[in-house]
Formats: structure tokens, sequence, C-alpha cells
């Protein structure tokens, strides 16, 4: 018994033999209830007895399907994103005309804490609505989802991300958030919603709602749901930003490790559908049928006719700068309030309480600083939907009301296109601290919430403020221009937050229409991404490394070439004979979590009798193949009962992708003397490693192939250690 | 001798043994001259030891190294297309003022010969000089070199196409060609241009020069050259189109198998920073300085307002089918032309009167058209730079001319805008059959000329005609525009003949700076591939095709799972002892033509004294490192010799990438008694695969990490075979 337990240690990370240059740090945080996708393919006799029964007729209908399949996954998606688009529109409109009437209306009687305590009840209705949904209906909703996004398309299973339930709080609980006036965008949510949208249509049943349709069933394997699941959030970019372009790109950035043609091809079709959807329906909400302006929800407006002097490059970078470091700072600062959050707020009600807290404090800061400061414009110049005119005079608007009673969206249109001398230095000053506080504190409470426009907005009012600044400095040049700056600050700060590169490139690109515009921006993302870098990490990264996922960067560590399997594999290796008792089967898969087995024959030297027999690696099988074995009972004693019925992968497919836990398979006594032949299951010719291969060859091995267990073969290729991803994530990512 | 002699019949395929389904055709028409290049890394002990003696500072400035050379690349490859461009503009100005002084001067001298004569001399001289360098001096600079960077990214190593002489060779017989009035275009070259700059720079030394500036030399792998190549040709295509994310795409269409995540990135700055060198320029010589406009060689001017319905969709769809139909015309009149001219137009000479004559009824032909058909237009209404007024009366200028008086480039403009009645159907429908004809006669000549023009200048006629037939069926429709419907012609046609399919979609979108009308062109597109793949493959693919390189597609063959590697492997295998003799090794070497070798370790069977040893497999040598061994005399022998210096990286990277030949090195009698310790130079851990890996398995293994030998063992871990890319390649490839 005691050898046994010794036995089941298994993957047990050899720490003490690690690097003694003591360069690559070992990041002992990563969580074991990750498990991986499976990208191989199992190629069983099962898999290679089904190809050989279809023919080329098949490959052609899967095909057409696959199109179908993104074609509907870019028109759904768009479809959510207008229906929560138009249901924070119009709901956000009686907000808002409800308030101005009371200001209005108050003005002059004097009760300015009616509207305040309005606006702070309008905002704490839907924010409850929304946090309590995603609190106690489905918490993996909060946030933005593109950190639960990532860490699936890098090929780790996160639980319940691309649920149908998970899609419903994440829509409902995302109008709530913006409905009730906390700093948050709806952009970064919409990009998971189109994951689970793919994943959902891509499957042909839902499980959330147990019903089978009983369509697409070839399609049910991690691998094809993944490839889909790139396409919904490629398409979720395009709704969002009006960038299709930029939608692929962040698939491959965030998703794929091998570039497949045909699969980009089809991600760009579903995201040029998603665009056109939206387009169609939100020009026709917004009474311009057919004239096709509104390309995503996100809306930064055409910069046609910007333009930039060599000289402003320098101007750039330093703006990049600066981004980066704000970036760095409000990375750091979330951080410790996220590790304070993980400490003490850790009771639901507690968290429905900050988040209330929360809102309550947007519509009072802000509401403070409308009474404040005073900034009076002629109405007309800067024509918001409801311009108040509190305390200036007639013919006037309040400028600071302007920018708080509209959606954050709307505030960034404003800092982007609004002509030279409509904002008040100070007040956008002032708008930035508490924005930037404001968003900060945000981001991490439990409700749907995107990051991107609050970065965008901060990052436009500090752009904005130094294009003032430069418009002082140089009172007649051309080419100052504080909406240009307020563009390169939006960048920057987002930069700062998030770190991604191309993809945000591309997508700020395509939402200004402007490519003439694209080398500033792309100098502007680097830098902040640089400058950034040396700090910390993207905002994104940190929540998935406190998270613990083991989430495998682009490139191996630098300077790793020294470290080799033997250092880094897991062992000893829990196996299994090609002919397996059901028993140790049964007890193997209750005694360990492990997700995949090796099959190995026993092969005797016959030069030394006392030596324990080499073991031959035959084959891989994972667990949840072993499971549905179990439960449908193949064992080689019944074969009299299974040689009628066939044995297909649809049984497989059919469990996919709940398989039930061992604990829920009965199996009796007597079938536990029985065995099973796992020859006809596993892959018979998993990729395999030498012992003194090393950790870059490993890694590319592992990445570039899309893996979750690589078996490790000594000088005699014998199996003597197993690579999992964990194994791997341990050394970190070298971006 | 014999069996030695056997055994030297090496890597020869097992063709009885293929797959008796008969679904897989076997093309035997891989030429055996092309060598793979080398994208693994050898992890051989200088490697490690020069790894360990490095910190990150050296990594540090290795990663800065990279960016600057990047930069350099968009630079340098933007001057050069500038250079081209106002070369063409400026002489191509002087051609058509001087033509159309005597077509001027002869109309009331009846002498309409002389200017035709003019015009075929103004041809032919320009013409000439450029088949001349083409033909005598460096016959890979012909076509458009799209094909051959397409089999370089692709793994390919394609003999003396990244040289200097070809840059230069390329760039002037673009210029002439164009000059001289072939139906060609100067955009295919321009990527070419761009990726002989890229292996220029990155290498930091000219073999063709013979100059070593000892700049970069941690760079000179094929590994990372290819990189740099790929930035290169990304930089072309956005010089070439303005379209810097359609250069990355193009690239990543091309060349990656494995995603790169921070090379991507840097091949998008080097994209960013060409289109910005040729605008800035361009802009300055077309004399608005500081105005950005001119964003690529290829301006076919924005298509800002451009809208369409959702019922024109089908008529996308019907014109990406006539595309699609008409493309696969173009391939196959052009692929029996190219057997013709293989099988007869073998000599040089025959090859230049070939070109000559092809000049001259290109010049006769539009001559006669101008001549025949009499079509005049009141002045003012499409100011061509030349107008000339021939038959038609005061104040008129004929339009058959001005199409012709034009460059290729200009010609498309045109078409695309030029306002509705500018043309007669009858003038349009005679230029698309005069250019459809003399463009699919041009390619292929031994002259630089791209496709890329012609075809949309062909497609843009025939587009051009079916929005007229459109406007005389609905006259009064605000859809119909013959611009719009010659945009998606020419990208019908282009994508016809090509079948690239993403980049050339982002290209479009780009060059055209409108992203709402992504989807039609992306509809077009796709529809004119589908179409086109059912008759032929695309014209760059036909070409690379008969020249038989062994160019591995995206995917492996549909249904080949039950494809094994013992059947398409390469068996016997040549194979090296650990410590070799170098008498065996000169002979190998000179007696094969083998670019890798396996190294095995004898092991002998105690049960079993009869049979033949086993060989287990301990690593892998190149033939590049074993001529770098003999030249240098690393020899077990020699120990005492080469104690004292150090045998580094060095040595091998001052021989790349033109090693010697065997018969170059000289070996005494003495020496071939010698031996070579084959362990510290060999790769010590390739991946390997079983003997029952499936096609698709090896296929991945091979295209993802980018290999060029994979050995194959048996169920004992026994070395019986090997993959090389020709294997693979012979399964043809899957779109």
């Amino acid at each position: 018994m005691a050898k046994k337990k010794t036995m089941l240690l298994f993957y047990r990370p050899i720490n003490d033999r690690l690097s003694t240059r003591g360069t690559h740090e070992i990041n002992e945080n990563i969580a074991p209830q990750y498990e991986s996708l499976d990208y191989d393919i199992c190629e069983n006799t099962l898999m290679r007895r089904e190809e050989d029964s279809k023919g080329d007729k098949f490959v052609f209908r899967k095909r057409i399907a696959r199109w179908f399949v993104f074609l509907l996954i870019g028109v759904v998606t768009a479809l959510i994103a207008c229906c929560i688009d138009i249901a924070i529109e119009e709901l956000s409109s009686i907000k808002f005309r409800f308030l101005k009437y009371y200001v209005d209306l108050c003005m002059n009687d004097r009760c300015m804490y009616i509207p305040h305590l309005y606006w702070v009840a309008t905002n704490i209705v839907p924010v409850l609505i929304g946090t309590i949904l995603v609190t106690y209906v489905e918490p993996v909703a909060a946030g933005s989802g593109i950190p639960q996004v990532k860490c699936y398309l890098n090929g780790v299973k996160v639980p319940r991300i691309v649920r149908i339930k998970t899609l419903l709080v994440k829509s409902i609980g995302v109008t709530c958030s913006v409905l009730g006036g906390l700093a948050v965008g709806k952009e970064g949510p919409m990009i998971h919603s189109g994951a689970v949208v793919a994943a959902g249509i891509s499957q042909g049943k839902t499980t959330s709602l147990s019903k089978d349709f009983h369509f697409f069933n070839y399609f049910r394997e991690d691998h094809e749901k993944r490839d889909f699941v790139s396409g919904g959030a490629a398409a979720g970019v395009a709704a969002a930003f009006g960038a299709p372009m930029g939608g692929v790109l962040f698939s491959l950035e965030e998703g794929s490790s091998f570039w497949n043609q045909s699969l980009t091809w089809r991600i760009f079709f579903a995201s040029m559908i998603s665009t056109f959807t939206l387009n169609v329906i939100l020009s026709a909400y917004h009474g311009f049928p057919g004239q096709l302006t509104y390309s995503g929800l996100l809306n930064f407006g055409a910069f046609p006719n910007i333009s930039y002097e060599f000289f402003e490059i320098p101007l750039f970078v330093l703006m990049g700068v600066l981004g980066g470091v704000l970036g760095a700072l409000f990375n750091y600062v979330n951080l410790k309030l996220t590790l304070f959050r993980m400490k003490y707020i850790t009771k639901k009600w507690l968290k429905v309480v900050e988040v209330l807290v929360v809102s309550s404090v947007s519509a009072t800061v802000a509401f403070a600083m409308i009474m404040m400061i005073d900034d009076c414009r002629p109405l007309g110049q800067d024509p918001t939907k409801f311009p108040v005119q509190l305390y200036c005079g007639d013919g006037e608007y309040s400028a600071v009301a302007s920018i708080w009673f509209q959606n954050p969206e709307a505030s960034v249109r404003s800092l982007f296109h609004d002509p030279p001398g409509s904002h008040n230095p100070c007040t956008v000053g002032v708008f930035f601290a508490i924005y930037f506080a404001l968003s900060c504190w945000t981001y991490g409470l439990s409700v749907s919430s995107g990051l991107f426009i609050p970065s965008l907005l901060t990052g436009a009012a500090w752009g904005r403020l130094a294009g003032m600044f430069l418009e002082y400095l140089f009172p007649n040049a051309a080419w100052t221009n504080p909406g240009k700056y307020a563009l390169i600050g939006a960048a920057s700060q987002l930069g700062g937050n998030v770190r991604m590169t191309i993809s945000l490139t591309v997508i700020l690109i395509e939402a200004t229409a402007n490519i003439t515009f694209g080398l500033p921006l792309m100098i502007t993302l680097i830098t902040a991404k640089w400058i950034g870098d040396l700090f910390n990490e993207g905002i994104y990264d940190l929540h998935i490394h406190l998270s613990g996922v083991p989430i495998l960067g682009w490139e191996p560590p630098q300077l790793s070439h020294n470290i080799f399997a033997s250092q880094f594999m897991s062992y000893p290796v829990v196996k299994f004979n090609c002919i397996e008792s059901v028993a140790r089967i049964v007890d193997t898969l209750r005694d360990t979590i492990h997700s995949g087995f090796p099959v190995v024959t026993s092969v005797h030297d016959p030069r030394n009798q006392q030596t324990e027999a080499g073991t031959k690696l035959c084959g891989l099988i994972l667990r949840s193949q072993l499971i549905v074995i179990l439960q449908n009972k193949i064992f080689v004693e019944n074969k009299e009962e299974w040689m009628g019925k066939s044995i297909t992968l649809k049984l497989f497919r059919d469990a996919y992708p709940r398989y039930p836990k061992i604990e829920q398979i009965y199996v009796s006594e007597l079938e536990r003397s029985y065995t099973v032949d796992l020859r006809n299951f596993m892959n018979p010719t998993p990729y395999t490693v030498p012992l003194a291969a090393s950790l870059p060859r490993v890694f590319k091995l592992f990445r570039g192939l899309g893996l979750r267990h690589l078996p490790v073969l000594d000088n005699r290729f014998e199996l003597v250690g197993i690579v999992t991803r964990k194994d791997l994530a341990k050394y970190g990512t070298n971006h």
C-alpha cells in the first residue's frame, strides 16, 4: 500500500534538481485544478475505422457545415451585441432624461440633494441586479472575460466559461453595469459573448438546458471547439470595435499556435459577417438604414484628416512612456486591491456591498464635480443629448455635466473630436484623476465589466490635456490638435494597462479608419508596453497568474537550452498495461487527478533477471476515454455483448464535454475482475522526447502542436517521465 | 562495394507499398536539387557552451539589433520602391510626351506610321535591356518573384534568390519592362526586392561582393534569415500597395508555420516603416510634402463613399464565379504556354527574341486599337497627362488613346474612378480582350514582371463593362456604379489568377481604405478561389509545381490517417557512427546528395549473436556541419592542435551560407585515416516518430516545427528510415 501511494505521487516536480544557475525563477503558483484542452488528435483504431468508412463526400459536407457555423457565429454574436447596445442606449436615455428633469427642476428650488439621491438610486438599482446575478448565479461572468477567453484559447479549460448561463448573466450583467454608471465598458464582455456563442452553436447541443439537437456532432472535440471559439472571440472583437481584422489578429495573438490557413480564413469570415450584421442593424436603429455607418459598438468616429510631422514622433514616444508608467501604476494598485479582495471580501454578500458602495461613490463624486467646477459653454457647440444648464447662464450648458451625463463611449468621442477650446484644462484634469481612481477600483468587482473604455477614457483625458498644453505652447502651429493627442493618450493608457500589441494597433487603426496614423499608434503602444513591462505584467496576465492558470507564453524563457527534460518532467509515471484490469483502472482514476496515462508493455531484459522489467511506451490514453469505457462496460469479458453493437467514436462524442466523475460510475465486484484492452482506444503514436531534450525544444513541440501530455524516454527508450503544461508553465513565459 | 552502393540508394520512396485505396495521388515531379532551410535549432555542445557564456545583456543586445534590422529593412525597401517608381514615372513621361508630339504632328501630315514605329522602338529598347539583364545575367530575376519568395518562406532554398545581384537585375529589369509597355506591373517584384533587402541587411555581409561587415553575425542561421526575409516580403507588400497589414498577412499566409508573436510584431513594424518612408518620399516628389497621401506605389484611390445593398451580394458571387472561370482559363493557357516554352524556347537568344516580339506586338495592337476605335470625349472630363486629339474634334481627346497612353496603374485608377459615362462599352470590351491575351502571353517571359496590375486591369475592364450593363438595365438606381463593379471585377480576376485569400482581401481593403466594402471583396475573392480551384491551381502554384519545388501546403491531405510513416519514409538510411572515420565521411558526402545524416551507436542484442547489430539513434548531423569540420580539420587525432584554439559556432557562421562543396576540400591520405567525434557537433535530441505514425501526424510535426529531417524508429526504437520534405511533398497539398 505504501508503495502504491508513493507511486501515485506522480507528476511531482523535481525542484531540487532544477537549474543551479539561478536565472530561471520557478513559479510555484500553478493551481492544480486547471486541465488542458486536447488539441492533438487521438488517432486510435476507432478513428481510423471511421475515416475508412467515410469518403470525400463527408469531407465536403463537414467543410460546408464548418463555414455555415462560422456564418451563424458572426450573425448571432452581432445580434447579441446589438441587443446589449440598444438596451443600454434606450435605458440610459430614460435615466439621463429623468435626471436632467430633476436637475433642471431643482436648480430653482434649491433641492439639489434630490437629483443626487435619484442619481444614486438609478445607479444602485441596475448595479444591484447585475451584481446579484454575477455573484450568486454565475461568478465566472465577472470582469471582462478577456483573461478567461485568453486562457481558453491558450489551451486551458476554464470551468463553465463557455456555457449559455454564463452568456446570459454576462449580457444582462454588462447592461446593468454600464447603465449603473460604473466606470466600465461593454467591449470586453462582447468578446466573451462571442466565444460562448461559438462554443454553443458549434456543438449543436447545450448541456445547460440539457438539449441535444444532434447537429454537428463531428465537431464535438476540444480541437474543433477551440477553433470555433477563436472565431467567436474574433467576431466579438469585430462587433465591439468594428474591426474585423483586429478580431482576427486578436484570436491569432491570443490563441493560435500553429498557423492554420483555412481556420484563419473562416475566422475572418465570421468577423466580417459580424461587423456587417451589426452595421446593418445599428444603422437601421439609428435611422440611417442602408448607410452602414455603424460598423462597431464603439465608434471612435473617423479621423480621416489627421496627420503628423516628423518631430512629433518623440512626443508620441514620451506619451507612450507616460502611458506605460500610468498603466503600470494602475495594474499595481489593482493587483493590491485584488489581493485585498481575495483575503477579506470573500463572502458573497460582502462582494455585493462593495459593488453598491462603488456605485454610490461613482454617482456622488460625479455629482460633486458637476457642482463644484464652473465650466459653462454656449449651447450648440458640444451638443450632448442631454445638456443641463445648472448654474450656467441662459443659452449655456455645463461642460462638466455633459461629460458625466452620457455613457463613457460618448465621452471618449467628445474628447477625441470636440473642437479645440471645448474643454477647460481644469475640468479635464479633475476628470482624469477621478476616472483613473474609479476605474481602478471598479475592475475586479463582482460585476461584468470591460476595461477598454475606462482605459481609453482615462487616456483620452490626459492626452487631451497634453494636447491643450501643446496648443498653449505653440498657439499658431498647424499640427497641434488636442483630439489627436487625446487619441494617442487613449492608445497609450490602454497599451499600458493591457499590453496587447498587434491586435490593439489594428483595432485602433480600424476604429479610426486611418492607416497613415498607424505608425504613431504603433510607436506609442510599443513604448507603453516596453515601459510598462519594466514594472509589472499586463492587467489580464496579472489576473490570470493570480488565479494560477498554467498559461504558456509564446516562447520559452531565454537562455534555457541548458535545462533538460530530466529536470522539469514529472515522475514516476502512473501507467497502464495494454490489457489492464478494471479494478486497477477504477482505483487509479479515483486515487489520482491525472488526465492522461501512458500505456506500456513490459520488456524483460534477459541479461539481468534481477532488475525490474523495462517498460516500452505503446500509447497514451485519456481519463475521459477510460471513463467512457467504464461507463459503457467495454470489457474484454463482455466481448460477446459488444460484438453485435459497434463501438464507435459516437460513444465518446455523446459524452463530450461533461464526462461523469469516476465516483458516479458503478462497477460491480465481478466487473472489477474483468479487463480492458486499451489498444483500441489509446493514441498509438504519441509524440515523445528524450531525457536530454532541452526546455526550448520541449516547449516548441508542446506549444506548436497543442499537446497535453508528452512522455519522456530515456537512453534505452524506456518511459521515465511525463511533461505536462504545468511543468512548463512553472518557468514563466517570455514575451 | 555492391553492398555499399545499395546502402547509398538512400531516401528511395517506397511506391509499391503506398496506399492501396487510390485516393491519394503521388506527385512524382519533385525536383531533387532543392534543399530545405533549417528552421530547427541544432542544440549541440557548442551552442550550449556559447549560451552558457552569454548573459541577459547579450539577449538584450540581440533583441535591439533585431528591431534595428527590421527598421532598416523597412526604410531600404521603401527607398528601392521609390527609386523604381520615380524612374518609371519620369522616363515614361518622356516617352509619352515624345509619342504624343509625333501623333499630333502626323495627324495632319498623314504619316502615322512614324509614331507607330517610334512607339515600337521606345518599347523595344528598354525591354531589350531588361531581357538581356534577366536572361544573361540573372535568370532567377525573371517573373514576379512571388513564387520564389513563397518557396523560400515555405522553407525551400531556391538558389540565388536572395542575392544582391538578383535585386539589381530585378529592379532595373522591372523598370525596363514597365517602361517598355509590356502588360506587367511593378508590385510583385517589389515583394521580391524586400526579401532580398532583408536577407542582405540581416547577414551583415554580401557574398556577391565578397564583403563581410562582421555585423550581426549571430543572425547567420537559416532560421534567423528566414524571419528577416518574412519581414522584407511584408515590407515589400506594404510599399507596393500601401498595405502594412496586408503585408503582415502575406508573410504569415505564405511563410509562417508556427505563429511567433514577437516576430509578427517586428514584421508589422517593418511594414509600417516601409509604408511611412514611401509615403514621405513620394508625397514630397509629387509636390505635397507632409501630406502623406501616397501610401503605396499602387494607389487605387480611396473609395470612401462606396456602399452596397443586400441584393447585390448574389451579383458579387456571380462576378466571383466569372473571375474564377476567367482566372482558370488564364492559368490554363499560361500553363500550356509555359510548357511550350520549356520545350522549345530553351536557348537564351530565343528568349530574348520572344520578348522583343511580345513587346512589338503590344505596341502594334495598342496602336491599331487607337486607330480603329472612334471614341471621342470632351477634354477635361478625364484629364490624363497626355491627352491626344487624333481624329477627334477640337476640344476633344481620344478615350482609347488615353487608356494606352499611360502606365497600367493609371489605367486601373481610371476604370475605378472615372465618372459613369466616361467609357464606351465597345472600347472597354476590346481593351479587355486584348489585355487578357497580352498579359497571359507576357507572364513567363524572360523579364521581370508582376502579375497584379495586369490582372487588376483585365478584371477592372470586364467589371466596368458589367457595371455599365447594370446601369443600362437599371438607369435610375442609386446603387449602380460602374467604378464599384470595376473594383469587384478587378478583385475577382486577381483572385481567380493567384488564389491568394486573406492577404489579398486585406490588401484590397487597405488600398481602397474602406472597411465596409470588405465583405463584398471577401465574398468575391472566395468565390473566385473556389470556382478556380475546381479547374486548376493558382498561377504561382502552377509555376512552383512545374519547377518541381517540394513545397508543403498548410494541411495534410484529407482522409490520410491510414497512411503510415512506414509507407512514405525513405530507407535504408545512410548513417554515421558517433566516432566516424574521415575517409567514410568524405566518401559518403561525395557519393550521396543528402543534406543530413543520422548519427547512431550500435547495440548488440545479447540474445541473438547472429543478427546484425541494432542501431540506436543518438543524433543528427548536417552536411554543412561536416563540411566545416573537414575544412577546419577538427579531427580527434588533431586534438592537441585544437586544444588551444576554441572551437566555437563562429567557425560555422563564417562559412554560412555558401559552404564549399566536398570536392573543394582537400583531405590528405593520412587525414583519411583520422576520425571525427561527431558528438560535439550533432543535434543530440532530434525529434523522432514511430513507424506507425500517420501522415497527418508526421506532417504536423514537420510543418509546425519547420523540420528538415525526421528519423523514423521502429517498435524496438531502432532507426529504420527518415522522412524529408520531399517524402511529404509527394502527397500534394490540401488547401
